[in-house]
This record gives structure tokens, sequence and C-alpha cells, in this order.
């Protein structure tokens, strides 16, 4: 049971996209045709094969413009999709479907699509134990909903923001002076709470993280030899993380080497939009 | 001269970005080992090929948190860029630097990703008269940043949102009876300033779109063969727009067919990130 | 079926505007008089002649503050009121009715105020083909409802803001150095749904308009024989507004000229409040 | 020295407007002919005569495109203008000066429109002891800047709000029973530093609010010999407010009945537009 | 019948709240838990005497997370509470009470602390005549709750805010060069809805406020020797306040001076939080 | 160095409150009696014993009414303070001053009442290895603030949020079944930079959470003998936190069980105002 979309920030997300669409008379070419009661009913479809995200987007758009909207969901969020399969069908006002329309398919085609890539990556490496975690290279302001799309895609999240969780990176150890030095620093300022890791790009600065009894290494950009060998000094006393380089052509083998975790930036900054089709059953005027 | 980035805009967007990011106790890791006073200078450089959009944001992001951090920019938005090539020098304070870091770089690795998209689709057509034109399938949120960065790519703006322009779809024209009528029925409701678009799906639609003078059709999923045919009926006396399967493979010979206008959902809903880096001169502690 | 008011933008006003006028404790007068269950019944009247605009906004104002508001609708917004005709009547808690009545009347009062003088113009132009059409002369962050307003009064809108439509004028022309030349940089930078049309104070400048196959002139301040000179020079071309001097005295000449537009800033900038008096019915305590 | 503008509340509403106007793409036709550094310099000037009210509008929403705008005013908020006269004189670069225009204007006439008609009701009354005051019908949002501008033209304001003053009106005494209950209701649940008015339409309403040591009374819709009445009754022992039918022709008698404030919706609800020009000097391209 | 919360300003709170609380993946511990369906009931306890205020946050806090939660109230706003007594019994989705736990007894525990230590304040001063008052010493952007908090707890709101009344203090008088002055300058810049209160150090400033037939005295830091020769001078023409050195164990002695209101800024800015407990009863898996 | 508050939340904390206390026509006792210019001086003086915490805000209030405000502090954050010790000296105009002043105060006094309560925490402990640890029991709103001063007063903090951290109570172990499954569950649905805490009230309980490796376990309501025994057996392999009935007369003792973390919610639901006074040198009209 992933920690599902927060309804507030889904509303707030809505409202904000619709007002950006609808500028100050709304949809001009709709409403100049169709009264405001006529009810259609519109189909979400699936065009190609992936995973679903997004189902609360969808709900909240329609009911934000019409709140007796009912919408059955043929799939829920998380659900295996093939082309021309129904994912909802919605009845309102047709001016509520179509206004709606874009708002509601761009975050589900884009939710859709981060979920997609998520899935193709967990499937990589599925045989090891590897997990497939995002990063905080998000859309600005859509954060809450790709970290959400990569949990629905079968991925884990890694940190939400800046003070979650020490993230000790190469110039913060420049700084410092030491490894050693950095974490220290860092002890002494953060709660009991906070998880630490180091981002270590030479074999020979993960002796200090293990005396330090850090809680994760971040490998980075090693080669898969290095990797297999910060495995085996690590002997599961920590959590290892690899980055750097990965694709669906990568994955795999840095999997096998035996790493936890495996953070991957495209997962949210280059997933394709996955294709919906929204089509209406209009009544005759 | 292209419209700029409304000011107003990018500063709601980056304190939204910064707010997702910091959190309420901010970058603890950076807080931890620097001090306020060490500034450093850091270097944006391109990874790869494409065309830089979102200096704005880089500007914005970090003046936010010190507004007077000196930003120099060696290449302007709307520039080509080559892997390597230094994009802007930065002088903050070295916590604003990393703190700012992420927020800068989501924003400009987006927007540079839709530029770099829009540029290719462009040179791909720039033997003809075809113009390469955005959607309404933006991020929301988004939608000013993402349409600034495909004009900044050589493309061009369709309507900014559904009060701006009409667009004549089939299930409005299934509604209103006919395309003469859906046209009437808008023209009843709508104001001067407004143009009107008609979709149309079948040749033997277009005499209706000439004969009531509307501004542009949206030749949606046709051939080529088709879009020549109809391209030769309208013989200039209105806009001509194709969509629907249009990707670099395609474009080129879609535009030969003697279109105006090619517009493509994909610039803003599956542009990859385009890759920069941002690399820190740390003074000694 | 002009373009209703956008629901969220009705919301965001009526919150604001409550939020405004109850201040941290509210209707201090009221809530030490009334208890919080006792129920009545208002009805809204009209006190003169006009015509009705703004119902949403009263709907929302008592459904912000109870939402179990019942309101009854005798009159829909663009009809025609006189002096003691019911328009509305509603059942609420007496605290809601009393705390609501100022934010409701304000809002109904403005706009219905707008649609009247809006119906003026329209009525005295009747028998012409032209159009009485607003300005952005409104006041900030009423835009939305005051547009709406003169729809509702039988006007038209014209551009809503400013990256909707293109307007040239003189300023734009002298910095440009020629009519030509400036519509060319128009054109080289904005969408193909975006209209162009170009502000002239002289008849020899209607050439290069004509030539250059813009949407629409403006034509600024003109006597009406150069109106009528105009419109003949133009003879259907594009779309002939006329603006300057206009009042309820001078419109019906103007129309006359044959221009197809004639734009009234007074609508939305200068309209007097409609007078309606809202009476309730209190049980006895 | 009447309360300046809250300075937090002028930058939202001209950030509220400026949004409203610019929507995400800016003023496409500036952008297109005028570079971002070409400077010119506008001047603001009356175009009748009246009363300046706002000025701290036009600095803010200039600045807010431009910060180094420089600003020179003529005459200050409260002053006496004349046609022709100029107001201020604006530097800035001219896409500013053009985007900024009708925010700054759209504005600068409201609230001029405000003062001067309050102007005209202070100057009728001049000769007694009559103070000409605003009410709670005011543009929603515009509240803190209508109230102003009544300031501004030498009025004064009523309460602010629901929750500064008690103003008992007639259904607060019709549920209470009489007006002592009302008042000695009221006086259980408000604190020591709320004004307490009753609004009374007969005579004899007079002497139980004399009893009670109120602190004024609204005399509603009264005759001029029954204000007189009343104002003999009161003899300075509380304020004596009239309401109802004021307008500048009725405004003398009714103050030189004796009432000490004169109550008038129309300041806010009903002043027309303030007429100012903008002319800008453009240097040549 | 006090004047009651407006909603809108609960409901802007407690999403502030909750926004604050769940981040943007919400109650991770819950969530990984319990299934969205699982239902169960809690319950509010008292775990001490005292007074209780604030049932509004905590109907907004549970609703805001599921609206068909069920609350029965089993005692009121302004109820004495002994350690042990139920409160509430709330029933809703378990996710939702324990996500919402933390929200709503952070406000009840906050605004019951401030009416009990309010309640406590008054019952000292019970046999006299004195109103316990609250200041503006209030937490930032709570003010409306904890002004809400004293008048449930038996006190009376001083002003709400800066604009609402005038208060006078030594700094206003020294730059005025007198009391006379100082009011002069106020009468002749504020309306005749606002209250004016003077604070005055010394016996010796009485009497021009008294001359001045000004609204209040604040009496600060007297001795009650002091006070009670300043309440016979005063002989009831008009308010007299009592500020500075208040506490359980002195007010009773400052009240028994005569003084009509004796302002604790104590109420808002010391009262501990309130002890309640929330107990679930939770069906099993 | 702890994190320091971030910039824009201390802002938007400003604007908010003193938006809420300004109301629309702000500082009128101020406004009435003191030109724009006048300029003053004013001390921010100790009135007590404690640690100083907030001084951002003060710096925020004042700069937003006039930004060219210059403060000196004598006093950083985090310093001891005697009763009489000068903290700042602020220039600024006398209105500024004074309309700033209480909201200055308001955050200043509230902060260092929080600093100044976890100081006396940290000093009762301070020869132990016992840190002293905040908990969600915040004021809505300022949870960022509040967590800061008990940072600045030697503490340290529990969580920020509901996503950063487990925190495994009675009531998810109770529908869990047990405390292995419900840690099972988490573990299935959080990312890898996520500590895990478990709430024990048995010893028993205990060498399950060893066994499963979690971070920390939250031993509520133990005696200390219970507190020492779990110290031992727990021997370091996790972080020992205690929590209920911890007041200033109980903390050392508990700290001296050997526990690494006291967790105390009276930090922020209950620390009393520390005491500051505003002094200003006016200048003579």
């Amino acid at each position: 049971m992933a920690s599902p979309l927060p309804a507030p920030l889904v509303e707030a997300a809505i409202a904000a996209a619709l007002s950006e669409d609808l500028g100050i008379a709304g949809d001009i070419t709709t409403n100049s045709i169709f009264d405001e009661t006529t009810t259609g009913t519109a189909v979400i479809s699936a065009r190609e094969t992936g995973r679903l995200a997004g189902a609360d987007f969808v709900e909240a758009a329609f009911k934000y413009l019409t709140p007796e909207t009912n919408i059955i969901w043929h799939k829920q969020d998380g659900a295996a999709l093939t082309p021309g399969e129904k994912v909802a069908t919605i009845t309102a006002p047709v001016r509520t479907l179509l206004t709606g329309e874009r708002t509601a398919l761009n975050f589900l085609g884009h939710l859709s699509g981060i979920a997609t890539l998520t899935s193709h990556f967990v499937s990589k490496v599925a045989h090891t134990k590897a997990a497939i975690v995002d990063t905080r290279k998000t859309t600005p302001g859509l954060r809450f909903a790709e970290k959400y799309a990569t949990r629905t895609g079968g991925g884990e999240n890694h940190r939400h923001r800046l003070d979650d969780a020490v993230l000790i990176k190469d110039n913060h150890i420049a700084f410092a002076g030491s490894i050693e030095t950095a974490i220290d620093k860092v002890r002494a300022n953060v709660g009991h709470m906070v998880k630490i890791e180091v981002e270590v790009d030479r074999l020979d600065q993960l002796q200090t993280c293990l005396d330090k009894k850090i809680d994760a290494v971040l490998l980075d950009n090693m080669t898969n030899e290095q990797l297999k060998e910060a495995v085996k000094r690590i002997n599961g006393q920590l959590i290892a993380e690899a980055s750097g380089g990965v694709n669906l052509n990568t994955v795999t083998a840095i999997a096998e080497t035996g790493v936890d975790i495996i953070s991957v930036g495209a997962l949210t900054h280059s997933a394709p939009c996955f294709d919906l089709g929204l089509d209406i059953d209009i009544p005759e005027a």
C-alpha cells in the first residue's frame, strides 16, 4: 500500500491547471455550441502499452468543473495497459467533458508516462534485489505527482526534498576537507531521524563510510567492476546505491553487481507522455 | 524579437519550486558544512548538443536565495550549444550555489530540452514554408514556460488557452449538425479578434470552410497525398495546419505537402531533458 | 450561448470579497443578535430598469457561508428588469443572509450596471450591423466578470489580454518606422491563431492595412465622415472598428457610418451601479 | 495626514492586475516591435478637472515590470487637476511603458474618479460641519484602495469591514424585539473599542438611542425636516449620520440640517473613471 | 452569542497546517499499514481541567481529509472540561484519523489552552465589573483563532488590528507635543466609527483625556492606589483600562480598583497547551 | 552550523502577519501623527534571562515596510540574554518602527521563548549524552520557525513532517497484528532514505525491534528503571528515545538512564513568550 496522492495537492494542481487553460472566458468554442445541460459519456482508452498513473487528477479535473460528474474506473493506478483498453468511463455535461479533457489527459499522460518508464526499468532488474529509485530531477511544482508516479510504476522514492535526508557530495567533502569531517559536521547538526548518504566516486573512499556507520553510499559513475567490488567491501553494512549512466540498456548489468538501489533521473525528467485517447459519445442536439 | 518570459510568472514558479525543494529546514547537508559567507563560483556547461532556453529561471533561482548573486551569461536563450560549452558563470555564496543548483537545472534542462527538440523539427522543414507549432499538451502549471521554449527553439505558439481562439473539432460538429452551423454558432458568440479554425479529417469538409471564410483548418491525420490535395484546394485562402503522426522521420514529407503549419504535441509533452552540468569552484575552508 | 463565468474565478473572487468584509471576527452585529439556526427568506428585487448580470456571484456568496442555502432565481442573467421585479428568493440562516448581503449586492449591482449600460448602447445601434465591444479598461482583478457582463448586456468582447491578439498603435508604428514594418515584425513573432489589428487615425493609412491583409483596423477618433469613407475603402475586406468619443448620444451616428465594431471603454470603467434591494423576512425570535 | 495605502496591498493588487493582462506570453505586440533596451519617456496628463488618487499604483505597476523605472510626480495624491496638467513623467524601457500603461491607468483613472466625485460632494457641504463618508458598497477586492480614494478626495471612512464597528439595522431590531434589546445583546458580545451605531427611520426611535448612550445613529431616508428635528433632539449627545437619497443635488440641504455625517454609496460604486492620458516620447529605432 | 469563527479562515488555516504536516507523500507510516477503506472510531478526551475551544478546527481537519467524516460533539466550545471527559467521537477511515490527529489536536490544545487561561483570569475578577481583554500579542497568522479563544474563555477582544481603533501611546504623545495635539491630529484623520484610547502613565494626564471626551484610557503600569484614584477621577466618563504586571496573583486586586477593563498579553502569548488525548478503536485487520 | 531559516518562508510569514495587523488602512494612529519622513531609532532589549531566536523575522518585518531600514544586531540568534541587554538597534521611519513593532516582537518573543525553554532542558542534561528533541506538536503554520527555535536553543529536530520518517505507534501495531508485520509493511513501501522508529511501551517489545534492525525506538511513558533496562538491552544497536512525562524536574533523571534522545512537546506547544522591549528615540516634531 504505497502512499496515495495527498488530495489537497491534487486539487490545488488541478485548480492551477484549469485556470491556466480556461483564461477568463473559458472554452469559447464549446460554450458557443453546447448548452449547459447536454450530458454525454466519454471513454478514456490506452493507445499504447504501459502503466496507469494519475486517476485522481482526472477525477479532480472533471469534478472541479462539475461536482456531480460520474466516473467509473476500469483500471486502477498501477494497472498494466494495452492499446485499446478502456481506462475510465465518464458521464458529465458535454461542456465539462470537452473543457476538462486536455487538463485531465495532460496529467494522466504525463504521470502514466513516468509510471510506464519506471516499470520498464523495474522489470529489467526484477531478478535482482535492486530497487529502482527516482531523484530530485523533477518538473518544478509537480514533484509530489511525479514521485507518486514512480512509486506507482514499481519504483521507490529517494529523498523528497533537501531537508529530509543528507546527501554529502564532492563539493561538501572538498570544503570539509575529508569525508570524515563532513560526516561529523552533519551529525552535529541534523536530527536523529535523518539518514546520511555519501557520494563516492572512488573505492578508497568506502572504508571511511563504513567506519562512520552512515546509512548509505551513492556509488557515482562507477564501472560495473567497481560496483561489484564496492558491494563486496560494503557487505551489507550499509545501503549501496548506484547512479550515473543508467538507461534501459545498462540497468540490468548494474543491478547484477549486487547494489541495493539504482537511481535514475530520467524516470521523471525524460519520460515521454503515455498516449491516451478520450472519445465522447455525444447525444444529438 | 519573440515575446520574453513574463517576469512575475518566472518568479512565482521559482518560489514554488524552491519551496518544494527546501521544505522547512532547507538544505541541511550544505548548511551543516558551509558557513553563510563562503563564496564560490559555478559554471554551467552543456553536456550535449542542443538549444538553450530558460536563463531567466536560473537568474531567478539563485537571486531568490541571494539577491546579490552575479551571473555572467556566455550564451543567450536560443543559442546553439555543443558539449562542453560554457553557458553561464555564477558567483554567489556556496550555500546558494548548492541549494539552488537542482531547481535551476531542473528548469534549464527541461526548457532547453523542449527548445532543442523544437529546433530539430524546425531544421527538418527549413526548406519549406511550414512553421512548427506547439499545442496545449503542456505540463500543467508550466505552459507559459514551455511555450516560451518552443518559441526559443524556432517554433511558434498555437493558441495559449481555451479563450484565445476557436478550434471546432469533431464533437462540436457532430452536436451542431454541420460544420456550417458550428461556425455560425461560434461567430454569434465570440469577439471580432478571435480566430476560428476547424478540424477536418476528410477533404470534402474543406469547401464549407472556404465558403465560410474561417481563418484556418486543422487537417488531422491525413496522408501526405490528402494534405497535398487539401493545400491545392485551399490555395492560400486560409491557413492549412497538419497534425497527427508527426515525428522527426515524418515531418519533412508533411512539410513538403505545402501546409503552412505543423503542430506537434511531443514538443512539450515528450521532450527529454537537455543535459547540463554545474561545476563549482569551492575555496578551501 | 455566450460563454458563462468560469466557476473557479467566481469562487475565488467571492472568497476574497468575503474575507475583505468579514475581517477576523465576522459580522459582530449580526452574530450578537441572531443565533446560528434561525432561518429566514430574502428577496432580491430590482429598484430600477436595466439588465441582470452576476447571479453566479450571489449563489457563490451565500453558499460560501452556508452550502445548503436555497436560491430560486426569478430572472436569469441577461433578463430585462423593471423596478420592483423580484430577481431571486433566498432561504438560508439569517446570519448568512445578513452577512453575505453586501458582498452579493456589490457584485450583482456592479455587473448589472455594466450589463445595463451595455444594453443601452446595443439598443442604440440595433438597426445597424455594428457590434458594441468592450476594452481592457476594466477594474483590476474583475476583468473576467466585467467582460462577462458586457456579453450579458448584448455586447461582445475585444481581446481578453495582451497575449491574445495584436493591436498595433501609434507608438508601435513610430518606432517600427512604418505600418508595413510593424506588421511584418509582428507576423514574424506571433502564432497563426492571433489576429492583427492596426490603429489608424488617418485615411491614408488604410491602404497599407488592406495590402497587408490584416484582420482589423481601429479607426480612432475619426469624424463620422471619415468613418464612412474608411468603410467605403475597406469594403468588407477587413473588420472596421471605431473608437473614441463614443457615448449614448454619439453612438448611433457612428454605427450608421457602417463600421462593424464600436468599442466603448465606459462600459466597464464608468457604468454606475445598478440599484437592487434585498429584503429579509425574519421570523420572530 | 490621512493613512497612506498599505504597500503590500498595493503590490499584491498590481501583481494580480498585471497577471490578468499579461497572460502567459505578455504584450506580444510590443515585444514584437521593441527590443528590451530601448528606453522612452512617458507623461501622464489629466484630460479633465478633478482630484488625483492612486499614484502608488502607478509606481508599483511600472516598477513591477522594471524596478529601475524612474518616476517624477508633478502632482501628488489629493492634488486638484485641470485638463492638460502633467501628473507624472516616467522613464523606463518602452516595453515597460507600453505593457504597464493600461494597468497603471486603470487604477489611476478609477481611484481619481472616486477622489474627484468625493471632492465634489465635499465642496457642496464645505460650509457645514458635515463630513462626507463612504460605505461598504465597494468594488470587491479593492476596498482598501477605494476607501483610500475617498479619504484622498476629502471624505472620511465609515467602518472598514463587518468586525470593526456595530451597525444595528431594521432586521436586527426586528429579531431582537426592540432597539434596547438589540443594543444590550451587542454590548454583551463586543469589545470595548467597538463603536455602536443604530439605524433609525423614525424619530420616535431616537430617545432609546440617547438613553442607551450609543455612539451614533444612522438616520435613514429621512426628510430634511425630520433630519433637522433629529439633530435637535440628539443635541450633540451622539453622532448623527444621514443616508439615503444623497446626490450632488441634495447633499447641501441635507448637510444644512446639521447632521455630522453624510454617507454616500455612490462615492465608490458609481464614480465614473477620471480621464487621464499617457503619451510616450519614443526614440527613433 | 459571541461571534463564531469565520469558516473560510478556519478552512484556510487547516489547509495550511495539513499541507505543512503531510509534505508531498503524506503519512507514509499509516499509508503503509492501513488500506483506505478501514474505518475506525476515535474519541477525544480531556486530560486536565479547563475550557474547550476550537471544535471547528477539528471538524475542518478531518473533513478536509474525508468529507464524510462523522463527528459527534459531547462538549461545545466554551464548556468546562474535567480530566477524562469525552469531548468528541469521530468516525472516519483510520487513515484519516491517524493522519489528521496531530493537526486537529495542535489547534484544539492551543486554543483550549488560551480559553482555559482566560477563564482563570475571568473567574478571578468575577465579583467585579472588570472584563478580561486580550491584546495584539498573538501568534502571527492565528489572531482570528486566538481572539476567538479568549472570547470563548469569557474574555473580550481589544482591537482586532491597527486600523480598527486608535491607541495613542507615549511615542505618539512625545512627537505630537501633547496629548491634546495628538488627539486632535487623530480626530482629523479617522472616521466617526473609530474609538480613541490614550495610554497614560501618570494621573495628571487624565484630565486632558476627560476634557477631550475620548473613549478610553489605558492606565499602564500603575499601582493599585493610582488605579483607584484614576477610577475616581474618571468617574464613568470614559472606559478605564488597566494593563501591565497582570497575572493570576495580581489580577483580583487590580479588578477591585474599579477599572472596567484589564488587558492581558499572556492570554494569547503564553498560555500553555491544554492536554487532550485521542484514542482510536481500530478494527482487526 | 545549524540550518538557518529559509528566507522565503520568513518573508511569507511576515507578509501574512503584517497583513493581519494592518488591515486595509494600516496604523491609523501612527499615520495620523507622524509624517512619512520622520526617522527614529529603536532599541530592542531583553527584559529577562534567556536565549535569542528570530532575528530574521525582525529584519523582515521592518524591511517589508521600509526596505532601507538599518538594523544593527548586538546579539545573534542563539546568544544568551540577560535583562537589560541590548539586542538590536533599528533606524527607520518612525511610522515603520511603530507599525512593525508588534509583528516583530510577536515573532521574536515567541521564538526566543521556545529557544529559552529548550536551552533550559538542554542544560539540565548537559552532563549526559542525551539530546533534547522537539515534536510535531507545533503551532500550525509556524513549524518551520518553531523547529528553528528549538535548534537555536540547543535542541534537535525530530521528523519535520509525516513523509520524512516512519514512526510506528500502537494503533499501527494493533492493526498490523505485530510489530514485525508493521515493520515489514512499512519497509515494503518507503524509500531507502527513510528512517524507521517504533514506539514501544513494554520492554518485551524491544527484541523484535533489535531483530528487525530498525533505526530507533520511542520508549513511551516508561519509568526510569524501565528506561535503564531498555538502554541496556538496546546496547547501542539503535537509537533510544524517551518521551512522556518530561519536564524540567524529571528530565535530568531521564537523561541519566542513558537514552540518546528525549523528546518534549512542551518546547513548542507551551513555551511562554520571552519578554523583550522596544524603545524608540523619537526626534522632536
